[in-house]
């Protein structure tokens, strides 16, 4: 597949979350590594859903837009995608959401969430079986870039299953091409949609 | 209907099913019995949004692909749909969903959820009137299929509205054609949100 | 406006209310006055999905279908369709919903729901104000028709909003034109979502 | 930007938030200023899902129609649409939504919503961080818009954020351009659909 074709997909994919709700107006960005591993993320201030193909530039790894694009605005979030290609080299695609649902599982939780049971926790690569407990990260959230990436470097360990939540922000997921890092995403999304209207459960057995 | 045609309308019934939510990445699984009674399933691993005409193999009764299909993946829960085609000769479609209602209901009971007085029960086959009790039967969720289709077999007579929910995992429903498989698909999931939502509600009377 | 013309645009709307899921499978009904005062109404058994323009039939004012189409069959409910044209004259097209919304509202009230101080309630003709409490009538469901078309008769003083409620079933609205019997359909669904989400609330002044 | 470019662009976002149900049948109004500082806003009586761009009228600072619009019926509410280009004069588009969302805060709490510590609150054109405290005003709905366009006139000092509630009716927010406009709207909403969420938790750390 050629970038070009790629990044058709790509844009195609965060319209569709877009349509969603899972980011209003200019909220979320976005980013892949081509076959050259140069980092392309979501240019700064587009509404999402108008995104096309052609609103990708080019970061090196400290977040700062490069080349043709030097004079252009990456996404204020870059640094976190950087980090993550950093500490996890077999990435291919990071996604983010600001869908309502992580954002008020985020609201209740302290340090993490943990789901147990459920089949879809078979969509994290390396778990084979809803018999099992998943636990995803919950950071704080920060205006503080530098300062969260190094939050996520030194807390590298608890992101085994590719994804974590920033506290009534959004969710970060990623994998080795868009296919799975979307698995990811909607997997964690999935499943906070799932305790959240548990949490609303007033009368459990009424019938 | 040529069995192109078929798998054209089943194929954007799939793609509908996951816009609606119900199949979150590559999860569940179809299958459909053609005119000379080979059983027709997805193939594993294809993202739903994207599913094609083209994404179906052929299983014999055991739900090994065979044929030209020798060396392709079928979907792991291919017993399930073997079982239930064997269970019920005259089904022609089965249909699966993840969609969040039936899951969390299943989160909520034991052994099975029963609705009544609901003008919607009679999408049901066989059902007639909102003033009756539908049963639907829910399963433990395994990864062991072979188990599982025993369990289906040991419980045959459950299986009289034509679904089964597995706990935190999804609904199976079937019909003779695409037709009659969605409504029992459609019905159970309705059902669901409505007693899921009533068991929401904290004060019936308030105004 | 054409029949033909006429005729698209409300398979238009049926297929847009079934997107909506208010209409799963075959569920729900509908029905127009053409300019020589026939009524035609929607043939039974149509995957609403897949409504078109030439799924409508003429039927009498004993719900009979006639002319071309006396061997096929029109909608169970086609008789409150007929009482609905006799009671309101002025009547041009009946739209019928199996949302949740209402069925839920239905299941938590007796024999009515009343809302209060939306803006929304200007949507019912008649009402020209936020500040006033508008009755929607809740009626027992049945599969008895000719009972249920007395019924209507019997409380023809309540349907004063062109709506009513058919409890754990759906809702009836109507108005002289298209336009205006989804404005009604669409307020009660609206007003009944409201109520719903409302009594839901927990921690009312939580923050 | 031509102005039939800029009202085609204005009627599709109008029509998409109709498909959100914003708007339901004719609720709901919009306006923008071209280039000569004319005002133009949606004429009345439209059915949202199939507005176009040439349903908008020029109407001068009093909300009445003017030139070749001179018999045509403006929005009720054009009003408060002039009211706020006066208040604001930097401000070029005026969106309404009657989203159930903000309709349902508004029955909850009694003279504003706060929000803090949500990332999407930098939607809000001047704040600049999540780990702060927004507040939008919620006004008493009327029917009276002379009066309520001296509301907004005594509360001009509320509307910072460039957008209100009306109790039980819906919301107003406005931005230089669309793209503005759009992202004060649906930061609002989404705030509205989180807390509103929040209120319906029965048991925070269940699991």
């Amino acid at each position: 597949m050629t970038r070009e074709q790629f990044t058709r997909q790509l844009a195609e994919t965060i319209r569709m979350y877009n349509a969603k709700g899972w980011s209003p107006a200019t909220s979320t960005n976005y980013s892949f590594k081509d076959m050259d591993q140069a980092i392309w993320v979501s240019r700064s201030g587009v509404d999402k859903s108008q995104f096309s193909a052609s609103d990708f530039i080019t970061v090196n790894n400290l977040g700062n837009a490069v080349g043709e694009f030097k004079d252009v605005r990456p996404s204020a979030e870059t640094l976190i995608h950087c980090v993550i290609y950093q500490l996890f080299p077999e990435t291919g695609v990071i996604l983010h959401s600001h869908s309502v649902n992580p954002v008020l599982i985020s609201a209740l939780r302290k340090d993490s969430i943990e789901f147990e049971g459920y089949e879809i926790q078979k969509g994290f690569k390396g778990q084979t079986t809803h018999d099992a407990t998943v636990s995803i990260p919950i950071f704080d959230n920060t205006q503080d870039m530098i300062a969260f990436a190094s939050t996520l470097r030194t807390n590298a360990t608890l992101l085994e299953n590719h994804a974590f939540i920033m506290r009534k922000h959004g969710t970060y997921a990623w994998g080795k091409d868009l296919f799975e890092a979307k698995r990811h995403l909607e997997t964690l999304d999935y499943l906070c949609e799932a305790e959240l209207k548990l949490a609303q459960i007033v009368t459990p057995k009424a019938k």
